[in-house]
């Protein structure tokens, strides 16, 4: 939406802390989308993510879903910004079934301290077919960092 | 606080149940408390679960917190019956630190369909000190299944 | 969104539902539009509804929020249905300021027994401009009634 | 908790500052405790507060739980300083019946710049009994002002 980026280099810092995010390695996440604003994250089908009925874990659909908020909300954030989630919530719209899922977070408010963001996570049928299994409503907190 | 339990085998349900729950294996998780209206889920400290900061995942503190607080509904609910989860709120208060970490969930309101749950994650440290890291609230669903 | 309706009357019902609710009269809300799966409700600007830098206080902002949740939801269920919250989340993102206010709600996910709907609050200026304050995320419940 | 307070002065300046909340006024709520960290805020039950089956709102209930856990936060931050909700979450546990109301808000984590908060709200019974309607977790924001 024209969100106006004051650190040029924000896809490429993305990448890199992404790739310093142990856990997504774990949940075998990938970066799909950087944009001013918007990121997505996709994780695919395994049996060592689910809960007791066979679905993706509530957890691991917050997990995606908060990366890509805290990486929407850094992305509009200043060079030397770290970004700290302060809190989430998550509405769990259907069980989340799936031959892959994708989060896709997007800036409704950023603020020099505060940035509140939005995420949907998608299951995405073998067919390429979506369907919304989730909503995060959340708060990013941008912690400046001493640069020199 | 002196819940009523109506499913007398709740906790060995619970114990089967958390064993199919796959991401719980991943995660290191373990069962540390079952009484009713109360599940605790511990976890070590492991470079694999981290963020980028090498803090703990807000989302792995999401993971243990959901199940605990799933689990602690479910200890109330009737024999044959489903949890799901509603939706979950969680605010992190402190950089997730500590050589393990402990969910904590209780039930604020058991109900015939819903159920509020309370959940704090702790860091523990080496002494075992605990630090209260996160703190959730959330509605947990029961889903009643026909038995016979 | 080409929601379905089940209860052919449901804009005269939320009407007079809508008539009951005494705290609307007091706050002098009114519905701006009801649609299937969405409703507007505004108020006027008033300093008998601020808080104590005489913005428009976060508890106002979420009453007519959730009276247009709650209502987007009901017109999409079943003739005889209640309807009633069982949670929302606010996040305030900016200071309540607008010479009116205009909550606009949207169901995201209707359900039989919960339905999940969102709801934007904007400012209005005197032009006629309009800026987001809060957005609300929820969960509203459907009591079935018995007809006879 | 045994909160370290920093204004002397914080429950004269609460007082002050509710009584400059009008809305407070025009619910008839009144402040019942202020000790650091906490806050109480009461109202009657009334006719023009209630929702469509007669209960109160549930946007009422939300209005004292915020401006409670607003002020528990405020207590504890530097003199001079403003507080404002960042978001807050209400779970609604039961109709919200009752001859009175008593919104209780206590400091989970204070913080330089955030503050996260929990209130409760009773239904008060005639004879004085307590009943828990509802539970918030939210966010409230420290503005420090300059001073001189």
């Amino acid at each position: 939406m024209g969100y106006q980026v004051s650190n040029p280099l924000f896809a490429e810092e993305i990448k890199q802390s992404f790739a310093r995010q142990s856990i997504m390695g774990l949940l075998g996440a990938e970066l799909n989308l950087i944009e001013p604003g918007i990121v997505e994250i996709t994780i695919a089908s395994r049996k060592d993510l689910t809960q007791q009925h066979g679905y993706l874990h509530a957890g691991v659909v917050a997990t995606i879903a908060d990366s890509a908020a805290g990486y929407a909300a850094y992305s509009l954030m200043p060079a030397g910004s770290e970004v700290l989630s302060v809190e989430f919530k998550v509405n769990l719209l259907r069980p989340a079934k799936g031959a892959a899922f994708l989060a896709r977070a997007e800036v409704i408010k950023p603020g020099r301290t505060l940035t509140v963001v939005h995420a949907d996570v998608f299951g995405i049928s073998e067919t390429g077919a979506r369907k919304l299994l989730a909503t995060l409503q959340g708060t990013m907190f941008c912690m400046a960092h001493a640069q020199g």
